[in-house]
């Protein structure tokens, strides 16, 4: 039985995880793969920190570039983050001598996939990331093998637990946004600096590389347009929520007749969907095909359930598989025609703080006319003391399906109109 | 590129599926796998039939065993089902040769699979059966493939789309259980005779299946504790909703420290639980282990479906995959301790029609005590004249953990009180 020598690079509680975890399950792993499968020399920062493992035995290297290039490695983990160098540089070394390499790094994925996958085909090497997309969900290798048969329509995801834990505890506990970032940020949930995770962005890195795989385009993280969860309020929650729907931060990538559509932003999804229901820092993964229609609901992040997805990839290597980074060839990828935002058609909830005066009503209802929209619903809701001032009310609008940019014409000629006090929120919704 | 050629038994929905799969998705298959995946070689009972596509060109056999062993296919599809013959013939013909095979047949596996397994490893040929549980839901990828590196504690599931589907439609439509089982024959949800379906059974082929890939156990169907859905009232769902619960036919599967417990049976499960919201013939798998717990949700059944699952375990023969049958070598499959049903643990929902007497709710107060179980909550329903004699109340007992056991004795001493109109209906809880 041949060993796998495994080289991994990172040790934060991922990293550590994997260690763990490869150790815990080293027998049945050796019957599952026939291998032995181990890690033999790691490369983080500070060789001093101690960090729960025991790495006596394994070999250091400062430079994890070193490492991957290391010939006492038969494959490179790359746990480090970030979408440049050392990374990089790490990852393209590995390739380049035609060995395999399992990242849990969505950033480096998104920026950089197509090349890395020309990369590693070129040089007879695989490269595998299902830990880079929703943890431990393994949607990477239900997307590249199990539903090979299908044609897929549509993906789309709570791919940011950060941002659906803030949701959730906004709405159960009636708290404002700034309450539950903090909140996130004490346990940990999110980074001193949320930007990336509260304006979308760890969302967009995810949904691009789901896009490749579902419809074997080349990663385009670029064109997806994305919108965050800052400005939205209890009041939207709640109102939603009368509605008959939930308001999550959404992935989303769509097969349209214009190209693909990829979007992130805050969306109402009807709460029988099962995505209504995954609450706090869960992820799910909604894939639409025209055989099979599945959801997918788990741990998107944390270190056991990184390093779980980390560990599948190192059994399919440890076997010998080598599939191609994306489904298919580098080559077949097709560059993504880019379905514009302004396009989208769909429902939306507009809400406007509406200045409380006699004909307001009627001004919002004609632009919207105007523009060939039609309303599902209208309701005016008394004002909240606590948050507006008494002289505006909150008109909440439900359309029937209209485009992106219907909408906006409409919403700056109500603004031109002078009937609103402040920036209206427009949140868009999915309906079955 | 060389030609895959795919020898097909069956030529049913799924049959006739995996055809028009195979014509339409031939140039993505071909990216994925850099192989032609094709049928070229099918057997059925009756050759004149129309079956809707095109099957000139293509070698007939009458006999499936004589298409198993011909020369000129390269994996064997096998979708005629039943757990003996033909089908069982005709897989060990092909796996005899080292052939692969590819079945979605979960009465054959539940019964015969170690033997299969063995068959399969003896002669190098692997044995593919994704289709066979959960149709179109990649639960054994996941459970084989994606989390090797969980030690995994329960598995459960809504495996059959008729009881889900029936017992959504009583509880949303306030119908009876007969009403609905002849809604789901007259849309073809459920066979004339659905005794397979609704008393569980199939739901427990498929659990055995699951156990043995979570657990590293041999299949042992014949160890599962089965119980159906006939007995369960629309009294019985309403008054589950009104505690907080929705009741599913699920199938469970959990380590214990006696043994692995299986189990089929109707099941209270808390409603914001992913798999509470599981409506109709949708199936739905959840997975525990010690890194991730996973909810797959997805169509159960039906030609398209299940044809995907068929095509995902080809695209895999295709590339060369070769896992074994259960994850690990038939030789390291376990023979599972049978953790009895009287030692399982959990709540319980009991309902007694009891008789309108004075002293009725204190004798089956007293009988529980007797049995050290403690009451979460005992509610006495107002009769319904529809439904029941003038002279019994439904008296709803919620029981703290205990043992099936002690719930029995406790059930048999009060039906010797004579204090029961009818036989006591018993719904095992499921619980965080």
């Amino acid at each position: 039985m041949s060993d796998l020598r495994v080289g991994l690079a990172g040790l934060g509680t991922v990293g550590t995880g994997v260690i763990r975890m490869l150790d815990r399950r080293a027998a049945d792993l050796a019957a599952r793969t026939g291998r032995t499968v181990k890690v033999v020399a790691v490369a983080a920062r500070d060789r001093t920190r101690d960090r729960g493992v025991d790495l006596s035995g394994l070999a250091w290297f400062d430079d994890p570039v070193a490492l991957a290039r290391d010939g006492g490695i038969d494959v490179f983990v790359e746990l480090m983050g970030g979408d440049g160098d050392p990374a990089k540089a790490a990852v393209e070394a590995a390739l380049d001598l035609g060995r395999p390499v399992v990242t849990a790094n969505k950033a480096l994925l998104a920026r950089h996939g197509v090349d890395l996958a020309r990369r590693a085909e070129a040089n007879g090497a695989s490269l595998h990331f299902e830990a880079a997309v929703a943890g431990g969900i393994p949607i990477v290798k239900t997307l590249r093998e199990s539903l090979a048969g299908n044609q897929l329509e549509r993906v789309s995801g709570i791919l940011n637990g950060t941002c659906n834990y803030i949701l959730t505890r906004m709405l159960e506990e009636k708290l404002s946004f700034n309450v539950c970032l903090g909140e996130a940020q004490r346990l940990g949930y999110a980074e001193a600096d949320p930007t990336f995770d509260i304006d979308g962005y760890d969302t967009a890195h995810k949904l691009a590389l789901l896009t490749s795989l579902a419809f074997g385009t080349q990663v385009d993280a670029d064109s997806i347009y994305v919108e965050g969860i800052r400005q939205l309020t209890l009041a939207d929650l709640e109102a939603a929520d009368d509605l008959g729907y939930k308001v999550k931060l959404l992935g989303v990538a769509l097969r349209t007749e214009t190209g693909i559509e990829q979007r992130v932003h805050p969306t109402m999804v009807p709460k029988h969907w099962p995505i209504a229901q995954v609450s706090n820092v869960t992820n799910a993964v909604a894939v639409d095909g025209d055989a099979v229609s599945l959801t997918l609901v788990g741990p998107g992040a944390g270190g056991d359930a990184t390093a779980s997805a980390v560990v599948g990839d190192l059994t399919d290597v440890a076997k010998g598989g080598k599939d191609f980074t994306f489904g298919i060839p580098v080559g077949l990828l097709q560059k993504a025609e880019r379905a514009p935002m302004q396009r989208h058609e769909g429902g939306y909830y507009i809400r406007l703080a509406a200045v409380n005066k006699p004909g307001t009503a009627a001004t919002i209802a004609q632009r919207m006319a105007d523009e060939h929209i039609s309303l599902e619903s209208i309701v005016q809701r008394r004002p909240d003391l606590a948050d507006d001032a008494a002289a505006t009310a909150h008109v909440i609008l439900i359309t029937y399906a209209t485009t992106e940019e219907a909408v906006r014409r409409a919403i700056a000629a109500i603004e031109a109109d002078g009937v609103v006090a402040s920036l209206p929120q427009v949140i868009r919704i999915e309906k079955d």
